[in-house]
Protein backbone atom coordinates (compact mmCIF):
# COMPACT_ATOMS: atom_id res chain seq x y z
CA UNK A 1 0.00 0.00 0.00
CA UNK A 2 1.36 3.49 -1.23
CA UNK A 3 0.66 6.58 1.48
CA UNK A 4 -0.25 9.99 -0.33
CA UNK A 5 -0.42 13.21 1.54
CA UNK A 6 -3.09 15.23 0.38
CA UNK A 7 -3.21 18.78 0.75
CA UNK A 8 -6.40 20.95 -0.01
CA UNK A 9 -8.35 18.12 0.19
CA UNK A 10 -11.19 19.46 1.74
CA UNK A 11 -11.69 22.07 -1.08
CA UNK A 12 -13.28 21.52 -4.71
CA UNK A 13 -11.16 19.38 -6.33
CA UNK A 14 -9.78 17.85 -3.37
CA UNK A 15 -12.67 16.07 -2.05
CA UNK A 16 -12.50 13.98 -5.24
CA UNK A 17 -9.04 13.30 -5.04
CA UNK A 18 -9.00 12.06 -2.03
CA UNK A 19 -11.83 9.73 -2.96
CA UNK A 20 -10.40 8.42 -5.81
CA UNK A 21 -7.27 7.87 -4.63
CA UNK A 22 -8.83 5.78 -1.70
CA UNK A 23 -10.81 3.69 -4.35
CA UNK A 24 -7.04 2.95 -6.11
CA UNK A 25 -6.02 1.76 -2.90
CA UNK A 26 -3.84 4.59 -1.02
CA UNK A 27 -3.71 5.15 2.03
CA UNK A 28 -4.68 8.13 2.38
CA UNK A 29 -3.64 11.11 4.70
CA UNK A 30 -5.04 14.53 4.43
CA UNK A 31 -3.37 17.78 5.85
CA UNK A 32 -5.33 20.94 5.98
CA UNK A 33 -7.35 23.57 7.72
CA UNK A 34 -10.68 21.70 6.84
CA UNK A 35 -12.16 18.49 7.59
CA UNK A 36 -13.38 16.06 4.46
CA UNK A 37 -16.53 14.35 5.57
CA UNK A 38 -17.64 10.89 4.17
CA UNK A 39 -14.35 9.97 3.03
CA UNK A 40 -12.13 7.21 4.13
CA UNK A 41 -9.25 8.26 5.32
CA UNK A 42 -6.26 7.22 7.17
CA UNK A 43 -5.80 10.37 8.93
CA UNK A 44 -6.41 13.88 9.01
CA UNK A 45 -3.91 16.24 10.26
CA UNK A 46 -5.08 20.23 10.81
CA UNK A 47 -2.30 21.98 10.02
CA UNK A 48 -1.84 25.67 8.27
CA UNK A 49 0.54 25.20 5.76
CA UNK A 50 1.19 29.00 5.40
CA UNK A 51 2.07 28.65 9.63
CA UNK A 52 6.54 28.38 9.23
CA UNK A 53 7.88 25.08 9.66
CA UNK A 54 3.85 23.44 9.33
CA UNK A 55 5.17 21.25 6.44
CA UNK A 56 7.90 19.99 7.53
CA UNK A 57 5.94 18.40 10.79
CA UNK A 58 3.18 16.78 8.87
CA UNK A 59 5.79 15.34 6.38
CA UNK A 60 7.80 14.10 9.33
CA UNK A 61 4.02 12.74 10.76
CA UNK A 62 2.99 10.93 7.75
CA UNK A 63 6.29 10.02 5.76
CA UNK A 64 4.05 9.63 2.48
CA UNK A 65 6.09 8.26 -0.65
CA UNK A 66 3.23 9.95 -2.32
CA UNK A 67 1.84 13.77 -2.49
CA UNK A 68 -0.79 15.44 -4.01
CA UNK A 69 -0.48 18.79 -3.45
CA UNK A 70 -3.93 20.88 -4.44
CA UNK A 71 -3.84 23.59 -1.74
CA UNK A 72 -3.78 26.64 -2.44
CA UNK A 73 -5.15 30.70 -1.89
CA UNK A 74 -8.85 30.11 -3.65
CA UNK A 75 -11.33 33.29 -3.72
CA UNK A 76 -12.77 33.32 -7.24
CA UNK A 77 -11.65 36.86 -8.97
CA UNK A 78 -9.36 38.14 -6.68
CA UNK A 79 -7.45 34.90 -7.28
CA UNK A 80 -5.61 36.33 -10.48
CA UNK A 81 -3.68 39.43 -8.74
CA UNK A 82 -4.11 38.62 -4.67
CA UNK A 83 -0.48 38.73 -3.18
CA UNK A 84 -1.39 35.52 -1.50
CA UNK A 85 -0.08 33.62 -4.51
CA UNK A 86 3.29 34.55 -3.55
CA UNK A 87 2.86 33.35 0.08
CA UNK A 88 1.32 29.68 -1.72
CA UNK A 89 4.67 29.73 -3.68
CA UNK A 90 6.40 29.96 -0.56
CA UNK A 91 4.58 27.43 1.29
CA UNK A 92 4.72 25.09 -1.68
CA UNK A 93 8.47 25.26 -1.85
CA UNK A 94 8.90 24.46 1.84
CA UNK A 95 6.71 21.65 1.55
CA UNK A 96 7.94 20.03 -1.12
CA UNK A 97 11.57 20.44 0.27
CA UNK A 98 10.10 18.38 3.13
CA UNK A 99 8.67 15.89 0.95
CA UNK A 100 11.96 15.72 -1.10
CA UNK A 101 14.13 15.30 2.26
CA UNK A 102 11.81 12.48 3.97
CA UNK A 103 12.66 10.39 0.95
CA UNK A 104 8.84 11.09 -0.85
CA UNK A 105 8.98 9.30 -4.41
CA UNK A 106 6.31 10.64 -6.19
CA UNK A 107 4.98 14.37 -6.33
CA UNK A 108 1.34 15.52 -8.25
CA UNK A 109 1.07 19.46 -8.22
CA UNK A 110 -2.08 21.82 -9.56
CA UNK A 111 -0.28 23.82 -12.59
CA UNK A 112 -2.95 26.00 -14.78
CA UNK A 113 -3.74 26.61 -17.99
CA UNK A 114 -2.77 30.25 -17.11
CA UNK A 115 0.31 29.45 -17.35
CA UNK A 116 0.29 29.23 -21.10
CA UNK A 117 0.40 32.10 -23.93
CA UNK A 118 -3.39 32.28 -24.23
CA UNK A 119 -2.65 34.27 -27.68
CA UNK A 120 -1.95 30.72 -29.19
CA UNK A 121 -5.65 28.95 -28.11
CA UNK A 122 -4.49 25.32 -27.90
CA UNK A 123 -2.31 24.27 -25.37
CA UNK A 124 0.14 21.69 -26.10
CA UNK A 125 2.58 21.01 -23.30
CA UNK A 126 6.35 21.07 -24.34
CA UNK A 127 4.82 23.28 -27.50
CA UNK A 128 3.00 26.12 -26.69
CA UNK A 129 4.77 28.99 -25.10
CA UNK A 130 4.47 29.79 -21.11
CA UNK A 131 3.87 33.02 -20.90
CA UNK A 132 1.06 33.90 -17.68
CA UNK A 133 -0.65 37.12 -17.67
CA UNK A 134 -1.75 36.90 -13.75
CA UNK A 135 0.40 37.06 -10.81
CA UNK A 136 -2.04 33.41 -10.49
CA UNK A 137 -0.08 32.18 -13.76
CA UNK A 138 3.02 33.59 -12.94
CA UNK A 139 3.26 32.02 -8.93
CA UNK A 140 1.96 28.80 -10.82
CA UNK A 141 4.62 28.90 -13.62
CA UNK A 142 7.87 30.07 -11.31
CA UNK A 143 6.78 27.57 -8.88
CA UNK A 144 6.90 24.71 -11.44
CA UNK A 145 10.18 25.95 -12.64
CA UNK A 146 11.50 25.53 -9.43
CA UNK A 147 10.14 22.18 -8.54
CA UNK A 148 10.97 20.43 -11.72
CA UNK A 149 14.69 21.62 -11.38
CA UNK A 150 14.74 20.56 -7.27
CA UNK A 151 12.84 16.95 -8.48
CA UNK A 152 15.67 16.39 -11.22
CA UNK A 153 18.32 16.89 -8.36
CA UNK A 154 16.87 14.65 -5.62
CA UNK A 155 15.15 12.23 -7.94
CA UNK A 156 11.60 12.82 -7.64
CA UNK A 157 9.38 11.95 -10.00
CA UNK A 158 7.15 15.27 -10.73
CA UNK A 159 3.78 15.13 -12.76
CA UNK A 160 2.41 18.72 -13.19
CA UNK A 161 -0.90 18.84 -13.90
CA UNK A 162 -2.27 21.97 -15.86
CA UNK A 163 -5.88 22.39 -14.52
CA UNK A 164 -8.31 24.01 -17.34
CA UNK A 165 -12.06 24.58 -16.78
CA UNK A 166 -13.45 23.04 -14.09
CA UNK A 167 -16.89 22.97 -12.82
CA UNK A 168 -19.45 20.94 -10.53
CA UNK A 169 -20.74 20.30 -7.55
CA UNK A 170 -19.46 22.57 -4.77
CA UNK A 171 -18.21 25.00 -7.17
CA UNK A 172 -18.01 29.12 -5.57
CA UNK A 173 -21.12 30.72 -6.90
CA UNK A 174 -19.52 33.33 -8.13
CA UNK A 175 -17.73 31.36 -11.16
CA UNK A 176 -19.52 31.01 -14.33
CA UNK A 177 -21.05 27.56 -14.20
CA UNK A 178 -22.38 27.74 -10.77
CA UNK A 179 -23.69 31.13 -11.34
CA UNK A 180 -25.34 30.70 -14.40
CA UNK A 181 -27.13 27.32 -12.65
CA UNK A 182 -27.78 29.30 -9.70
CA UNK A 183 -29.94 31.97 -11.89
CA UNK A 184 -31.74 29.74 -14.22
CA UNK A 185 -32.77 27.15 -10.78
CA UNK A 186 -33.59 30.45 -9.10
CA UNK A 187 -36.21 31.82 -11.97
CA UNK A 188 -33.43 34.75 -12.20
CA UNK A 189 -32.01 36.25 -15.23
CA UNK A 190 -28.61 34.88 -16.63
CA UNK A 191 -26.86 38.09 -17.70
CA UNK A 192 -24.18 36.53 -20.36
CA UNK A 193 -21.07 37.89 -22.83
CA UNK A 194 -21.99 37.62 -26.17
CA UNK A 195 -20.31 33.63 -25.37
CA UNK A 196 -18.67 33.08 -28.59
CA UNK A 197 -15.22 32.52 -26.66
CA UNK A 198 -14.61 28.80 -26.40
CA UNK A 199 -13.03 27.01 -23.50
CA UNK A 200 -12.41 23.65 -22.19
CA UNK A 201 -14.71 22.15 -19.65
CA UNK A 202 -14.22 19.52 -17.05
CA UNK A 203 -16.02 17.98 -14.38
CA UNK A 204 -14.58 18.35 -10.80
CA UNK A 205 -15.47 14.40 -10.36
CA UNK A 206 -13.54 13.69 -13.77
CA UNK A 207 -10.47 16.29 -12.33
CA UNK A 208 -9.96 14.85 -8.80
CA UNK A 209 -9.65 11.18 -10.64
CA UNK A 210 -7.60 12.52 -13.32
CA UNK A 211 -5.04 13.69 -10.34
CA UNK A 212 -5.53 9.94 -8.91
CA UNK A 213 -4.42 8.79 -12.04
CA UNK A 214 -1.43 10.82 -12.08
CA UNK A 215 -0.57 9.93 -8.72
CA UNK A 216 -1.10 6.09 -9.47
CA UNK A 217 1.21 6.56 -12.86
CA UNK A 218 4.96 7.40 -13.38
CA UNK A 219 4.42 9.65 -16.50
CA UNK A 220 6.69 12.88 -15.92
CA UNK A 221 6.64 16.52 -16.69
CA UNK A 222 3.89 18.66 -17.18
CA UNK A 223 0.07 17.07 -18.30
CA UNK A 224 -2.94 19.02 -18.70
CA UNK A 225 -6.12 17.89 -17.37
CA UNK A 226 -8.73 19.13 -19.91
CA UNK A 227 -11.57 17.53 -21.95
CA UNK A 228 -9.80 18.52 -25.25
CA UNK A 229 -13.66 19.65 -26.28
CA UNK A 230 -13.99 22.93 -27.02
CA UNK A 231 -17.61 24.59 -26.31
CA UNK A 232 -18.54 28.17 -26.53
CA UNK A 233 -19.86 29.93 -23.25
CA UNK A 234 -23.09 30.41 -25.18
CA UNK A 235 -23.49 26.53 -25.99
CA UNK A 236 -22.70 25.35 -22.16
CA UNK A 237 -25.20 28.35 -21.18
CA UNK A 238 -27.76 27.14 -23.74
CA UNK A 239 -27.61 22.95 -22.38
CA UNK A 240 -27.94 24.58 -18.69
CA UNK A 241 -31.28 26.27 -20.56
CA UNK A 242 -32.22 23.51 -21.89
CA UNK A 243 -31.66 21.31 -18.89
CA UNK A 244 -33.61 23.46 -16.82
CA UNK A 245 -35.99 24.17 -19.42
CA UNK A 246 -35.60 28.08 -18.39
CA UNK A 247 -33.48 29.02 -21.80
CA UNK A 248 -35.76 32.37 -22.12
CA UNK A 249 -33.54 33.52 -18.75
CA UNK A 250 -30.03 33.36 -20.79
CA UNK A 251 -29.53 37.10 -21.74
CA UNK A 252 -26.64 37.03 -24.20
CA UNK A 253 -24.21 40.07 -24.62
CA UNK A 254 -25.87 41.68 -21.82
CA UNK A 255 -22.51 42.32 -20.63
CA UNK A 256 -19.85 43.03 -22.87
CA UNK A 257 -16.82 40.70 -23.55
CA UNK A 258 -13.97 41.32 -21.65
CA UNK A 259 -11.31 42.78 -23.07
CA UNK A 260 -8.41 40.54 -24.13
CA UNK A 261 -10.19 37.94 -23.07
CA UNK A 262 -8.81 34.93 -25.66
CA UNK A 263 -11.33 33.08 -28.04
CA UNK A 264 -9.47 30.30 -27.90
CA UNK A 265 -8.38 28.02 -24.48
CA UNK A 266 -8.24 24.62 -25.52
CA UNK A 267 -6.16 21.66 -23.69
CA UNK A 268 -3.94 19.22 -25.75
CA UNK A 269 -5.24 16.11 -24.04
CA UNK A 270 -3.09 13.43 -25.78
CA UNK A 271 -0.77 13.09 -22.61
CA UNK A 272 -3.86 12.81 -20.31
CA UNK A 273 -5.11 10.07 -22.57
CA UNK A 274 -2.58 8.17 -23.86
CA UNK A 275 0.34 8.34 -21.71
CA UNK A 276 -1.65 8.47 -18.32
CA UNK A 277 -4.59 6.47 -19.99
CA UNK A 278 -7.10 8.42 -18.54
CA UNK A 279 -10.85 9.33 -19.75
CA UNK A 280 -13.63 11.52 -18.53
CA UNK A 281 -16.30 9.60 -17.09
CA UNK A 282 -18.79 12.88 -17.86
CA UNK A 283 -20.28 14.22 -21.16
CA UNK A 284 -20.76 18.04 -20.70
CA UNK A 285 -24.31 17.34 -20.70
CA UNK A 286 -24.14 14.61 -17.80
CA UNK A 287 -21.97 16.76 -16.05
CA UNK A 288 -24.24 19.59 -16.09
CA UNK A 289 -27.10 17.41 -14.90
CA UNK A 290 -25.66 16.76 -12.35
CA UNK A 291 -24.63 20.09 -11.70
CA UNK A 292 -28.10 21.47 -11.90
CA UNK A 293 -28.74 18.32 -9.64
CA UNK A 294 -26.55 18.76 -7.06
CA UNK A 295 -27.57 23.04 -6.70
CA UNK A 296 -31.39 21.97 -6.85
CA UNK A 297 -30.67 19.86 -3.55
CA UNK A 298 -28.15 21.93 -2.19
CA UNK A 299 -30.54 25.35 -2.44
CA UNK B 1 17.94 61.09 1.52
CA UNK B 2 16.89 57.82 0.45
CA UNK B 3 17.04 54.75 2.61
CA UNK B 4 18.24 51.96 1.57
CA UNK B 5 18.33 48.33 3.25
CA UNK B 6 21.21 45.97 1.45
CA UNK B 7 21.06 42.03 1.48
CA UNK B 8 24.02 40.39 1.40
CA UNK B 9 26.22 43.37 2.15
CA UNK B 10 29.14 41.46 3.12
CA UNK B 11 29.47 38.92 0.10
CA UNK B 12 31.98 39.26 -3.12
CA UNK B 13 29.47 42.16 -4.62
CA UNK B 14 27.75 43.88 -1.89
CA UNK B 15 30.64 45.26 -0.54
CA UNK B 16 30.88 47.71 -2.96
CA UNK B 17 27.90 47.81 -3.50
CA UNK B 18 27.26 49.19 -0.15
CA UNK B 19 30.58 51.36 -1.25
CA UNK B 20 28.65 53.26 -4.14
CA UNK B 21 25.36 53.68 -2.65
CA UNK B 22 26.74 55.51 0.47
CA UNK B 23 28.93 57.70 -2.24
CA UNK B 24 25.54 58.48 -4.03
CA UNK B 25 24.34 59.65 -0.76
CA UNK B 26 22.05 57.15 0.19
CA UNK B 27 21.74 56.30 4.26
CA UNK B 28 22.44 52.52 3.84
CA UNK B 29 21.62 50.05 6.07
CA UNK B 30 22.61 46.54 5.50
CA UNK B 31 20.55 43.41 7.03
CA UNK B 32 22.74 39.68 6.93
CA UNK B 33 24.63 37.86 8.96
CA UNK B 34 27.90 38.92 8.14
CA UNK B 35 29.40 42.73 8.99
CA UNK B 36 31.11 44.95 6.15
CA UNK B 37 34.43 46.50 7.44
CA UNK B 38 35.22 50.71 6.38
CA UNK B 39 31.96 51.53 4.98
CA UNK B 40 30.49 54.30 6.22
CA UNK B 41 26.63 52.54 7.43
CA UNK B 42 23.47 54.21 9.08
CA UNK B 43 23.06 50.26 10.91
CA UNK B 44 23.82 47.05 10.25
CA UNK B 45 20.88 44.45 11.34
CA UNK B 46 22.12 40.92 12.31
CA UNK B 47 19.62 38.78 10.97
CA UNK B 48 19.10 35.21 9.09
CA UNK B 49 17.19 35.85 6.38
CA UNK B 50 16.59 32.13 5.90
CA UNK B 51 14.54 32.42 9.36
CA UNK B 52 10.95 33.00 9.82
CA UNK B 53 9.65 36.25 10.22
CA UNK B 54 13.47 37.62 9.90
CA UNK B 55 12.19 39.80 6.55
CA UNK B 56 9.37 41.24 8.36
CA UNK B 57 11.36 42.40 11.57
CA UNK B 58 13.89 43.91 9.84
CA UNK B 59 11.60 45.51 6.90
CA UNK B 60 9.76 46.86 10.03
CA UNK B 61 13.23 48.16 11.80
CA UNK B 62 14.17 50.42 8.74
CA UNK B 63 10.93 51.13 6.86
CA UNK B 64 13.69 50.98 3.71
CA UNK B 65 12.72 53.02 0.55
CA UNK B 66 14.82 51.15 -1.65
CA UNK B 67 15.64 47.51 -1.18
CA UNK B 68 18.83 45.90 -2.99
CA UNK B 69 18.67 42.26 -2.47
CA UNK B 70 22.15 40.38 -3.30
CA UNK B 71 21.87 37.43 -0.46
CA UNK B 72 22.01 34.17 -1.60
CA UNK B 73 23.44 30.83 -1.12
CA UNK B 74 27.17 31.01 -2.60
CA UNK B 75 29.00 27.97 -2.45
CA UNK B 76 30.70 27.85 -5.83
CA UNK B 77 30.17 24.67 -7.71
CA UNK B 78 27.57 23.30 -5.42
CA UNK B 79 25.55 26.66 -5.97
CA UNK B 80 24.18 25.36 -9.19
CA UNK B 81 22.76 22.53 -7.97
CA UNK B 82 21.88 22.92 -4.29
CA UNK B 83 18.49 22.69 -2.76
CA UNK B 84 18.87 25.72 -0.89
CA UNK B 85 18.38 27.83 -3.85
CA UNK B 86 15.00 26.66 -3.24
CA UNK B 87 15.01 28.12 0.11
CA UNK B 88 16.46 31.41 -0.87
CA UNK B 89 13.30 31.97 -3.39
CA UNK B 90 11.18 31.25 -0.15
CA UNK B 91 13.22 33.79 1.49
CA UNK B 92 13.93 36.14 -1.01
CA UNK B 93 9.35 36.37 -1.85
CA UNK B 94 9.25 36.76 2.16
CA UNK B 95 11.23 39.45 1.89
CA UNK B 96 10.30 41.58 -1.29
CA UNK B 97 6.36 40.57 0.18
CA UNK B 98 7.45 42.43 3.29
CA UNK B 99 9.10 45.30 1.54
CA UNK B 100 5.72 45.70 -0.76
CA UNK B 101 3.45 45.82 2.31
CA UNK B 102 5.95 48.61 4.36
CA UNK B 103 5.35 50.79 1.25
CA UNK B 104 8.89 50.22 -0.58
CA UNK B 105 9.21 51.94 -3.72
CA UNK B 106 12.67 50.63 -5.85
CA UNK B 107 13.57 47.43 -5.69
CA UNK B 108 16.92 45.74 -7.52
CA UNK B 109 17.48 42.41 -7.60
CA UNK B 110 20.47 40.00 -8.49
CA UNK B 111 19.52 37.58 -11.48
CA UNK B 112 22.04 35.67 -13.54
CA UNK B 113 22.94 35.57 -16.81
CA UNK B 114 21.88 31.58 -16.14
CA UNK B 115 18.60 32.14 -16.83
CA UNK B 116 19.29 32.82 -20.22
CA UNK B 117 19.18 29.85 -22.72
CA UNK B 118 23.07 29.46 -23.36
CA UNK B 119 22.37 28.06 -26.61
CA UNK B 120 21.60 31.69 -28.21
CA UNK B 121 25.42 32.83 -26.68
CA UNK B 122 24.25 36.81 -27.21
CA UNK B 123 21.67 37.12 -24.47
CA UNK B 124 19.75 40.30 -24.88
CA UNK B 125 17.03 41.23 -22.53
CA UNK B 126 13.69 40.44 -23.90
CA UNK B 127 15.15 38.89 -26.70
CA UNK B 128 16.62 35.91 -26.40
CA UNK B 129 14.79 32.97 -25.01
CA UNK B 130 15.23 32.05 -20.93
CA UNK B 131 15.50 28.37 -20.34
CA UNK B 132 17.91 27.93 -17.44
CA UNK B 133 19.45 24.49 -17.26
CA UNK B 134 20.79 24.88 -13.60
CA UNK B 135 18.17 24.70 -10.38
CA UNK B 136 20.41 28.06 -9.39
CA UNK B 137 19.25 29.53 -13.05
CA UNK B 138 15.76 27.91 -12.51
CA UNK B 139 15.06 29.56 -8.97
CA UNK B 140 16.40 33.05 -10.19
CA UNK B 141 14.28 33.05 -13.31
CA UNK B 142 11.47 31.91 -11.16
CA UNK B 143 12.05 34.37 -8.26
CA UNK B 144 12.04 37.20 -10.86
CA UNK B 145 8.78 35.80 -12.62
CA UNK B 146 7.05 36.25 -9.04
CA UNK B 147 8.33 39.15 -8.45
CA UNK B 148 7.66 40.93 -11.81
CA UNK B 149 3.83 40.45 -11.14
CA UNK B 150 4.17 40.92 -7.71
CA UNK B 151 5.33 44.65 -8.25
CA UNK B 152 2.57 45.10 -11.03
CA UNK B 153 0.21 44.49 -8.56
CA UNK B 154 1.51 46.66 -5.68
CA UNK B 155 3.25 49.32 -8.02
CA UNK B 156 6.86 49.03 -6.53
CA UNK B 157 9.74 49.76 -9.29
CA UNK B 158 11.93 46.48 -10.02
CA UNK B 159 15.26 46.54 -12.11
CA UNK B 160 16.01 43.12 -12.25
CA UNK B 161 20.01 42.76 -12.65
CA UNK B 162 21.02 39.85 -15.01
CA UNK B 163 25.04 39.48 -13.59
CA UNK B 164 27.48 37.85 -15.77
CA UNK B 165 30.97 36.52 -15.02
CA UNK B 166 32.86 38.85 -12.27
CA UNK B 167 35.71 38.63 -11.01
CA UNK B 168 38.39 40.55 -8.72
CA UNK B 169 39.42 40.55 -5.33
CA UNK B 170 37.55 38.47 -2.51
CA UNK B 171 36.63 36.59 -5.28
CA UNK B 172 35.93 32.58 -3.72
CA UNK B 173 39.75 30.75 -4.42
CA UNK B 174 38.13 27.86 -6.21
CA UNK B 175 36.58 30.36 -9.24
CA UNK B 176 38.31 30.85 -12.41
CA UNK B 177 40.17 34.17 -12.25
CA UNK B 178 41.05 33.94 -8.42
CA UNK B 179 42.36 30.52 -8.89
CA UNK B 180 44.35 31.31 -11.79
CA UNK B 181 46.28 34.57 -10.27
CA UNK B 182 46.82 32.24 -7.41
CA UNK B 183 48.40 29.48 -8.92
CA UNK B 184 50.46 32.26 -11.27
CA UNK B 185 51.45 33.99 -8.15
CA UNK B 186 52.52 31.09 -6.00
CA UNK B 187 54.57 29.57 -8.85
CA UNK B 188 52.31 26.47 -9.59
CA UNK B 189 51.18 25.44 -13.47
CA UNK B 190 47.82 26.49 -13.72
CA UNK B 191 46.00 23.76 -15.63
CA UNK B 192 43.49 24.97 -17.90
CA UNK B 193 41.13 23.87 -20.95
CA UNK B 194 41.78 24.29 -24.51
CA UNK B 195 40.24 28.26 -23.68
CA UNK B 196 38.20 28.76 -26.60
CA UNK B 197 34.85 29.61 -24.85
CA UNK B 198 34.21 33.41 -24.77
CA UNK B 199 32.65 35.38 -21.86
CA UNK B 200 31.49 38.40 -20.84
CA UNK B 201 33.94 39.57 -17.62
CA UNK B 202 33.18 42.49 -15.44
CA UNK B 203 35.30 43.70 -12.11
CA UNK B 204 33.18 43.39 -9.35
CA UNK B 205 33.90 47.19 -8.11
CA UNK B 206 32.01 48.04 -11.42
CA UNK B 207 29.35 45.03 -10.52
CA UNK B 208 29.14 47.14 -7.33
CA UNK B 209 28.84 50.25 -8.29
CA UNK B 210 25.97 49.02 -11.17
CA UNK B 211 23.88 47.88 -8.65
CA UNK B 212 23.96 51.52 -6.95
CA UNK B 213 23.12 52.78 -10.58
CA UNK B 214 20.25 50.46 -10.81
CA UNK B 215 19.09 51.59 -7.26
CA UNK B 216 19.73 55.17 -8.03
CA UNK B 217 17.57 55.22 -11.37
CA UNK B 218 14.22 54.16 -12.04
CA UNK B 219 14.78 51.88 -14.91
CA UNK B 220 12.54 48.66 -15.12
CA UNK B 221 12.60 45.02 -16.05
CA UNK B 222 15.41 42.90 -16.55
CA UNK B 223 18.62 44.68 -16.98
CA UNK B 224 22.54 42.68 -17.99
CA UNK B 225 25.22 43.70 -15.71
CA UNK B 226 28.12 42.60 -17.92
CA UNK B 227 30.85 44.16 -20.19
CA UNK B 228 29.41 43.74 -23.11
CA UNK B 229 33.26 42.52 -24.56
CA UNK B 230 33.66 39.21 -25.44
CA UNK B 231 36.95 37.67 -24.06
CA UNK B 232 37.95 33.99 -24.27
CA UNK B 233 39.20 32.04 -21.38
CA UNK B 234 42.47 31.98 -22.90
CA UNK B 235 43.07 35.44 -23.37
CA UNK B 236 42.39 36.40 -19.76
CA UNK B 237 44.50 33.63 -18.58
CA UNK B 238 47.68 35.00 -21.29
CA UNK B 239 47.03 38.46 -19.90
CA UNK B 240 47.50 37.13 -16.40
CA UNK B 241 50.40 35.10 -17.06
CA UNK B 242 51.77 38.69 -19.16
CA UNK B 243 50.59 40.55 -15.63
CA UNK B 244 52.44 38.11 -13.27
CA UNK B 245 55.80 37.68 -15.69
CA UNK B 246 54.83 33.66 -15.77
CA UNK B 247 53.02 33.27 -18.83
CA UNK B 248 55.14 29.39 -18.91
CA UNK B 249 52.97 28.63 -16.21
CA UNK B 250 49.68 28.41 -18.60
CA UNK B 251 49.08 24.99 -19.18
CA UNK B 252 46.39 25.23 -22.14
CA UNK B 253 44.28 21.76 -22.48
CA UNK B 254 45.63 20.03 -19.39
CA UNK B 255 41.73 19.61 -18.83
CA UNK B 256 39.02 18.99 -20.90
CA UNK B 257 36.48 21.25 -22.02
CA UNK B 258 33.20 20.82 -20.13
CA UNK B 259 30.82 18.80 -22.39
CA UNK B 260 28.09 21.13 -23.28
CA UNK B 261 30.00 24.12 -22.16
CA UNK B 262 28.58 27.20 -24.34
CA UNK B 263 31.16 28.72 -26.67
CA UNK B 264 29.71 32.08 -26.16
CA UNK B 265 27.91 33.90 -23.00
CA UNK B 266 27.64 37.65 -23.72
CA UNK B 267 25.94 40.29 -22.21
CA UNK B 268 24.09 42.66 -24.44
CA UNK B 269 25.45 46.14 -22.35
CA UNK B 270 22.85 48.45 -24.39
CA UNK B 271 20.26 48.45 -21.43
CA UNK B 272 23.21 49.24 -18.66
CA UNK B 273 25.02 51.55 -21.17
CA UNK B 274 22.25 53.88 -22.74
CA UNK B 275 19.40 53.48 -19.98
CA UNK B 276 20.88 53.11 -16.80
CA UNK B 277 23.65 55.40 -18.01
CA UNK B 278 26.08 52.89 -16.55
CA UNK B 279 30.28 52.84 -17.74
CA UNK B 280 32.36 50.57 -16.28
CA UNK B 281 35.91 52.13 -14.92
CA UNK B 282 37.78 49.34 -14.77
CA UNK B 283 39.18 47.61 -18.60
CA UNK B 284 40.25 43.95 -18.12
CA UNK B 285 43.75 44.76 -17.97
CA UNK B 286 43.60 47.47 -14.98
CA UNK B 287 40.76 45.16 -13.01
CA UNK B 288 43.38 41.60 -13.39
CA UNK B 289 46.31 44.41 -12.11
CA UNK B 290 44.28 45.09 -9.59
CA UNK B 291 43.02 41.45 -8.73
CA UNK B 292 46.99 40.22 -8.79
CA UNK B 293 47.87 42.86 -6.48
CA UNK B 294 45.41 42.25 -3.74
CA UNK B 295 45.93 38.64 -4.33
CA UNK B 296 49.58 39.52 -3.99
CA UNK B 297 48.94 41.17 -0.41
CA UNK B 298 46.60 38.89 0.95
CA UNK B 299 48.88 35.71 0.14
Amino acid sequence: VSRVLVTGASGFIGRHAVTALAERGFEVHVAGRGSVPGVPLAATHRVDLLAPDAADAVIRAVAPSHLVHLAWYDQPGAVWTSTENVRWVEASLALVRAFAAAGGRRLVMAGTCAEYDWAHGFCSEGVTPLAPATLYGRSKHALHTVVAGLADECGLSLAWARVFFVYGPHEHPSRLVAGLVRSLLGGEPARLSEGSQLRDFLHVEDVGEAFAALADCDVKGPVNVGSGAPTSVRAIAELAGELTARPELLHFGAIPMRPGDPPLVLADRRRLATEVGFTPRFTLRAGLEDTIAWWGEAT
